[in-house]
């Protein structure tokens, strides 16, 4: 099974938080989003923008995400993401973890899908390519 | 069991998209979070700042919440957004269903806890009060 | 000179404000933005989405713009925005105005371009399509 | 006079680009407002959420802001925000310059004021801090 990790420190700015003083969920969606994109620049040597110039690649969307939200964050605190990949044939799992000294703040599950784009402008699921597996096995 | 469900158009805007053309998923969350406290301004005939002000009430952050991503959405649609509560003691479920044309491409749960603001300023989970089940009852 | 305004009514959310209780202020560009294409959209017909389809146009990037914050707004407000288009060759300008209850918030004015997308994939400006200036002209 | 300059780093991310394939424009206001609190936290030690707890202070929210972009930029793109600050009595103005590879990307400017919150929970201009003033002259 080909699976991948990775971490990241996260600082969470004024601009991510509610009224309430704490971070805003939705913004955890797109700290996990960059979060799942850096595991494949780190493992492939190349940046999503690169990756769709040079792979078979139209993106992975997402097909299903589950968080638990245990405790809140706030801004100006440095957050850490560690992030774990297993890859499926034409999807992949993900599982995030963000934490902030030591406690996990939130856990977050995802469901991707490797896509290309058919010549009609449609997105299709499609097995995700061996030269990319094979980077990861590395 | 006191259930409570509501409807509206959502237009999807080129702001809310990605360089794939479809929706970036976490705008999503923010359009579930805002038919969430459309439910509680409907039943209870004020917005959610004037609960703030007039019940005990600090907010009602989110314990989990599941999406399943079915069909994509893009700028100019405008889809429909039906959403169900159902309350617990101090905490409570919402289903969302979020659909264009009749498809439906979206689904999410979550489930919230009501949550109000300590002296020490910390917030702690509370039992929904009774005004506001009870409104929600007629 | 050809002109064109319109007018509508946004909610400010919960997830829009901030730790202050106020509209985070990159929120009101995303507001504007979409009001500049609910003019596109109103005049010609079509959604900013069709225009792509349609049109010889590859988007409306933002060349400078200038934003007043005199009153600030609040989660739960709904507030009104007046936009006026005025064209130029292969640009235009357009003046913003956010209001709550008759007074001012925000002005904002913004310059924009009319680009195509070149065989290279490069953007490049090019003169507003003598069909769309026709439009605006009824 | 008192200034104070600032230069950092920071990612475009895919969740920050539109359906052209670049930053959809409001995320450049969210960039430089991070830059601002940045500037605050490096001066003094400590970050914008501390400013609230050992300050007289509830927010530098803007009065005005303008901003030049002559290239766009791309979600993978790592650009450098430079950003200099200048006091004057109850406000202070910032200079942004975004760039990427030694090429401006974005001029923006600001003015802010400092704010205090009143006990019947309004925000008003106060003087800057002379505590404040004094570690930006260190």
């Amino acid at each position: 099974m080909t699976t991948f990790s990775n971490s990241r420190t996260v600082r969470i700015e004024w601009g991510d938080c509610d009224p309430a003083g704490i971070i805003y969920y939705p913004r955890y969606f797109e700290i996990f989003d960059a979060s799942t994109a850096l595991i494949f620049e780190r493992a492939l040597g190349m940046t999503k923008f690169q990756m769709f110039k040079k792979l078979e690649f139209a993106g992975f969307p997402l097909v299903r995400t589950r968080a638990r939200f245990l405790k809140p964050t706030r801004f100006g605190d440095d957050v850490t993401v560690y992030s774990k990949l297993t890859f499926g044939r034409s999807s992949f799992d993900v599982e995030h973890q963000l934490s902030l000294n030591d406690e996990t703040c939130v856990e977050c599950s995802e469901k991707r899908v490797w896509v290309v784009r058919y010549p009609d402008g449609r997105l299709k699921s499609h097995s995700v390519p061996e030269a990319v597996l094979e980077k990861f096995r590395q």
